[in-house]
C-alpha cells in the first residue's frame, strides 16, 4: 500500500512529505516500510504569517476558521506535485499544532475533511486527539515507529531525534511495545540556531562548522548543565518556553564580550545538547550499544562527534544505517500511523504518553480504502 | 441500523439528540427512518459561557483548544443517558458553529475523534466542510432530508423550518433531488423572542398567546416588509446580523409608547414571519398544496394560524402529520446524514448549496461499522 505522510512542526521549517510503500508483517506487528520519495516544501508566506498570528493569540475567529482550509490547500499543492502521486492510496497528516494542553485538549489544525476532497484520496488526521481522549499527553507518537523500525532483537539501541528539542526513545534488545520509554533530554537545535541567527545572521550552524571553530566557555557550560530539567526523571517533555530564544538571548547578554569569540557560545550550546543526551543515556540505558539519530541535527557533524564522545561505548550514527532517511522520519511516521489506523491497529504507546490504553489514532475523511 | 443524531444550533436552545432506526430503501434512494427516542438537554452553564466568549471573539487559544473536547464531553453525557443507548451503532454530530465563511471555510467545533473514544462508537462529523471544499455554501443540509422524507410523488409540498430564521424547501410533486430549491425567507422566531425577552421577560411567546392578544401596528408592519432581503431572489440566506436582537431593539425604540400595548409589537413581528413565508411561497411555488412545518415555531399556534392565512390554499401543518417529530427533525437529519456517509452516499444538494457536485459528507472517527 502506498501512503503519503505529511508533517509540519512547530518550528515551521517546512512542509515535510514522505511517500512510503508499507507492507503488512509476515508475522507479528512489524510492518515493512520503504521511502519512495520525500520533499520539504516551504510554507506559503501568507500561511506562515497567519500561523504566527494564531500562535501568538492574535488571529480573529474568521482567520482561525480559514486556517485549517488554507493548510489543507497548501498540503494538497505539495502532495499533488510529488512523483508517483497518482499511486498514493491514502494520506496521513499531522496538521499544525496551535495549542497543546494535555490531558485536556490538543489542537492540530488542518481540515482533514477538505483535504480528502481536494485530493480525492482518504486522509487520516487528528492523531493526537485519540490518545488525549484516553487521558494521555497525545505525545510523543514517534516511539512506536522507533520500536517497529529502529529496534533490534539482539542489540540495545536508542533512537534520538534532534529537532528544536532532543528526544530519546530507549529500545533495549527485543523490548516489547509496552516497555518502551521515551522522553525529551533537553534542547536540540533550538539554542544553537537562535545564537547563530543572532551572532552570525545564519539560521543554523551548517555542518557544525561554527561550533567546531570555537572553544567551550567553561563557566557557561557549568551553569547550563545545572538546569533542573536535566535532573528530572522521565517521562518528561520540554519546549521553547524553557529552552528557546529567550534563554539564548539571556546567554548572549551574559557571556558575549569583545574578548569572547561568538563561535564559543555556539560551541558551548552544541556541547550542552550532546552532553544532555549522553547524560540521560548514561542514567537510563547505560548498556546502549547504538544511538540512531534523525532530525535536522544529524547534519551537524560536529554535534554528531560530540554525541559520540558523550554516549560512551555506544555507536552514534544516522538512521540511514538502518534504512530510514533521517530527514523524512517524522513524515514517514505519520504515513505509517495512517496505515495502522486504516488497518485498525493502535498507534500510541501508553507507557510513553500516559494514556489508559492503546488506541487506534485519528479520524478518517474521504472514501476509505477497501482493505 | 440504529444511529443517534446530535444538533446544537447557533441559538444554543439546547443539545438536541434523536435516536433513529434507519433502513435502506427497497428500491431507489428513499430510506425509512423511525424516531426511537429524542431529548433536548440544556447546555452545561460553563460550556454555554465558553461558546459565547468564542462567538464574540474573546476566547483564548487555550479555550478554543479545549472547547471541542468540552463539547464532545457534553454530547457524550447526553447520549449515554438516552434509553437504548447500548443499541446505538453510530453517531452523527453537527457540532457548534463558531464561524461560517463560505465558500472559504466553515467551523463546526467538536472533537469527533475524542467523542468516538468517549462513546466507543463511530462518529461522523464535520459534514459542512465537504460541501465547502467543493465550492458550496456548506448550508443548508436539511433539504435532502426534506426531499427524502417530506416529499410526495403526487402532492406539491414545501418543508418549512422555523428556528431563529425561517427556511423553506420547495418540494413539487415527484421532484428529483437535483431540482430541489431551498432558501431562507427571513426571520423565524428570532425577533419575536427578542421582543418577548425585552418587554415580558419571557424567552419566547409560548403558544403565541402574547401575539394573539395584540393588534398589528400597521405602520411598523408596512415598513418591515420593505426590507430588501425579502425581495432578493433565491438562493439566499440570512442570520442574526440582519434579523436579530439589534433589529428588535431598534423596533422597540421606535414603536414602544405608553399608548401602544407591548403585545402589539409581538403581534406585528409574528405577522412579519408569517407574511414573509407566505409571500415567498406565492412567488416561487404558487401551486403548493401542503406546508410541513418543523422547528420551535410549530408550537406557536397563533403563528401557525397566520401562516395558514398567508399560504393561500396550501394546508399548513406540523411534520407530525407525515410521521416526523418537528422538534427532532434536525437531529434526525444528522443521524440520517451519518447513515448516508457510512453507506458512501452523498448528503449535499448542489442546486441548494452551490457545490460543484454531490459529495459524501464529513469525517469518520472511531471503529467503523462493518456494512
Amino acid at each position: 500500500m502506498i501512503i503519503a505522510g505529511v508533517m509540519t512542526g512547530t518550528s515551521m521549517d517546512g512542509i515535510d512529505v514522505a511517500l512510503c510503500s508499507i507492507e503488512p508483517a509476515s508475522e507479528g506487528d512489524r510492518q515493512t516500510i520503504a521511502l519512495l520519495a520525500s520533499v520539504t516544501a516551504p510554507y506559503p508566506a501568507e500561511l506562515r504569517w497567519l500561523i504566527d498570528r494564531a500562535l501568538q493569540g492574535q488571529a480573529s475567529m474568521e482567520e482561525l476558521s480559514d486556517l485549517p482550509y488554507f493548510l489543507a490547500r497548501a498540503y494538497a499543492d505539495v502532495l499533488m506535485e510529488m512523483p508517483n502521486w497518482n499511486h498514493v492510496q491514502a494520506v496521513g497528516v499531522h496538521g499544525q499544532t496551535l495549542w497543546h494542553h494535555p490531558p485536556v485538549s490538543t489542537w492540530q489544525a488542518v481540515s482533514g475533511t477538505a483535504l480528502a476532497e481536494y485530493l480525492g484520496v482518504p486522509v487520516v488526521y487528528d492523531f493526537r486527539a485519540s490518545d488525549v481522549a484516553h487521558g494521555g499527553q497525545g505525545a510523543p507518537l514517534v516511539p512506536r515507529f522507533d520500536h517497529t523500525f529502529l529496534g533490534s532483537p539482539e542489540e540495545h539501541r536508542a533512537a534520538l531525534n534532534i529537532g528544536g528539542m532532543a528526544n530519546l526513545t530507549l529500545l533495549p534488545a527485543d523490548t516489547s511495545i509496552n516497555q518502551v520509554r521515551a522522553f525529551d533530554t533537553g534542547p536540540g537545535n533550538v539554542l544553537i540556531n537562535a545564537l547563530c541567527e543572532k551572532t552570525f545572521g545564519k539560521r543554523y550552524d551548517a555542518g557544525g562548522s561554527i561550533a567546531r571553530s570555537g572553544t567551550i566557555i567553561d563557566q557557561a557550560f557549568s551553569e547550563l548543565r545545572t538546569h533542573p530539567f536535566f535532573f528530572d526523571d522521565p517521562p518528561k517533555s520540554t519546549g521553547r518556553e524553557v529552552f528557546g530564544p529567550a534563554m539564548a538571548e539571556a546567554l548572549y547578554r551574559r557571556y558575549a564580550h569583545p574578548s569572547v569569540p561568538s563561535e564559543d557560545l555556539v560551541t558551548t550550546l552544541t556541547e550542552l545538547t550532546a552532553w544532555s543526551v549522553g547524560d540521560h543515556l548514561r542514567r537510563y540505558q547505560p548498556d546502549c550499544q547504538r544511538v540512531l539519530v534523525a532530525g535536522g541535527g544529524v547534519h551537524n557533524t560536529y554535534l554528531m562527534e560530540r554525541l559520540a564522545v558523550h554516549c560512551g561505548s555506544a555507536v552514534v550514527e544516522s538512521t540511514t544505517s538502518v534504512g530510514i532517511d533521517p530527514d523524512a522520519k517524522e513524515a514517514m511516521c505519520f504515513a505509517w500511523l495512517a496505515w495502522r489506523t486504516l488497518h485498525r491497529l493502535p498507534g500510541n504507546v501508553p507507557s510513553v504518553t500516559g494514556a489508559r490504553r492503546e488506541v487506534i489514532l485519528g479520524s478518517v475523511a474521504g472514501q476509505p480504502v477497501v482493505l
